[in-house]
């Protein structure tokens, strides 16, 4: 059974909100800071609140990276604790390398101390960046997400750029939402193992239009959808990327991981400083009502 | 003075050779195999070997990473050993993601456990996610190679698609390097701290011509060149490449790293088992003269 097949069962079951723990410090509570150990305690306790809310975990490793190797100690941890309760989650680490390369990336990721369940890849060198994974992700049911149309403003830089010769009226991402699409093999869920991070792209009409129209020509790939929130986009926007109620899950990060935050200005409560009142407990609730919140709107935009 | 001012000095004064340290441990001389602790005393002594005759280093994060996190401390300890000798390191890592993680990745990657001189990003997301390294380059002197055309195979699948629209009868390689070439604000040398990844493509005349094309068109990005000896490209396809005998570095990694192996082939001796007589100082020293012939070779292509 492959992962995609189990993220598939988990959106039936849980909803689609794919918790990001892109854990800077600061976005902890300012009583339970301090150093990569005051992170992990962190992402343990909203997994901890959050296992029975959220189709999966996403854990973005620039993050980790930035706090050198005890950072990356982190990492890993983070990612055992999740699968060890039982949940999927991506690395997102968007890799993209030649041949060889690909193939030590793929064991980096795949097995071992920074073992996911899925990986994000970046295209932009080509198939033979992302075949490695594939036929690696095969033999132990992993799956990746690979970048085709994100949602920040520079995606108009290129992913945008319109083509011409044999994809005459389309875009740079569609050529890669083609070629994903040609490669995929349909598991039980009838999404291949490797589908796409297609972002929340919010309001206008020709936006809609736009997203309705990538998620029929690109059915059989599940999508990470990323721009939900602190990127702007609402539920509305994010449901035109799902099919059927399922073929995606939509992450949020920082609405998440700071909803302690959210809560406390709310009431006009202090957020910083010794008279700040959030502890983890408190974090841990908040997470966990954002978490509910957006997977509750997003069920209800999506029927 | 930008690190890229220091690489064009390099390259005057020791030609234009960079040494890719991307240390599997079957490249490795039987004798000396042995995990983590291995892959960091074969990575010192080609360094010691090479000094004088190689303009810089490239460390593969990737093959670091397929060993956990024992590997990762070997990749910092052989940047440290780099940087320590005086030499300038590029870390190969090619990342590419939105503005806020592009400055924590910033952070991992041009100060702390893994500071190095030079990155390699990923342009696929836009230039939203190359500038903010390129501010943190310019605050500490930094640089980064972004991908532009590289030498795999693949390259042909999205680099290479021609587009319509305002970029008719370009590539989506163009778009991305006209976009580095009009951020670039040239230093002392005459390119700016960001360069392009621009591989080798040997062989036909159309090639030639078209690499020709790309080397006048972007003279203020410095070239970090892949694709060379074991890619299968030769000293006159690179040296198309060069401007003014400056301009680019040429990466070799297997063909440097297993000279020791090549060498005993020649001479009909064993590679494998308890029989093969390579140790650290033979395999060094093969390293050695791989590099002197590389740089001799283009040397005189360049001319």
């Amino acid at each position: 059974m492959y992962n995609m097949d189990r993220l598939f069962e988990a959106v039936q079951g849980r909803g689609h909100v794919c918790v990001g723990l892109d854990t800077a410090a600061e976005y902890i509570p300012p009583l339970a800071r301090g150093g990569p150990g005051a992170v992990l305690a962190y992402n343990r306790a909203l997994v901890d609140a959050t296992l029975d809310a959220a189709a999966c975990y996403k854990v973005q490793i620039a993050y980790y990276e930035a706090m050198g190797l005890a950072g990356l100690k982190v990492y890993a941890e983070t990612l055992a604790y999740i699968r060890s309760r039982g949940a999927l989650v991506i690395a997102d680490i968007k890799r993209g390398d030649i041949a060889d390369t690909a193939l030590r990336y793929a064991q980096a990721h795949f097995e071992g101390d920074f073992e996911a369940d899925f990986v994000t890849l970046s295209p932009y060198m080509g198939m033979d960046s992302i075949e490695p994974w594939l036929s690696y992700a095969e033999t132990r049911g992993k799956g990746a997400f690979v970048l085709m149309r994100t949602s920040n403003q520079g995606m108009r830089d290129f992913e945008y750029l319109e083509l011409g010769g044999e994809y005459r009226n389309c875009r740079v991402y569609d050529a890669v939402g083609a070629r994903l699409s040609q490669a995929a093999r349909p598991g039980r869920c009838g999404y291949g193992a490797f589908g796409a991070v297609v972002g929340v792209q919010p309001k206008s009409g020709a936006e809609r239009e736009e997203a309705a129209g990538i998620r029929s020509r690109y059915a059989n790939l599940f999508f990470l959808i990323p721009g939900y929130g602190a990127q702007g986009g609402a539920a509305e926007d994010a449901a035109l990327l799902l099919r059927q109620g399922n073929g995606g899950v939509v992450n949020a990060s920082r609405s998440i991981l700071r909803a302690w935050e959210a809560e406390l200005k709310a009431e006009g409560r202090e957020t910083e400083g010794p008279d700040c009142p959030a502890d983890i407990p408190f974090a841990a609730d908040a997470a966990r009502r954002a978490v509910i919140a957006m997977r509750d709107a997003i069920k209800k935009a999506a029927r």
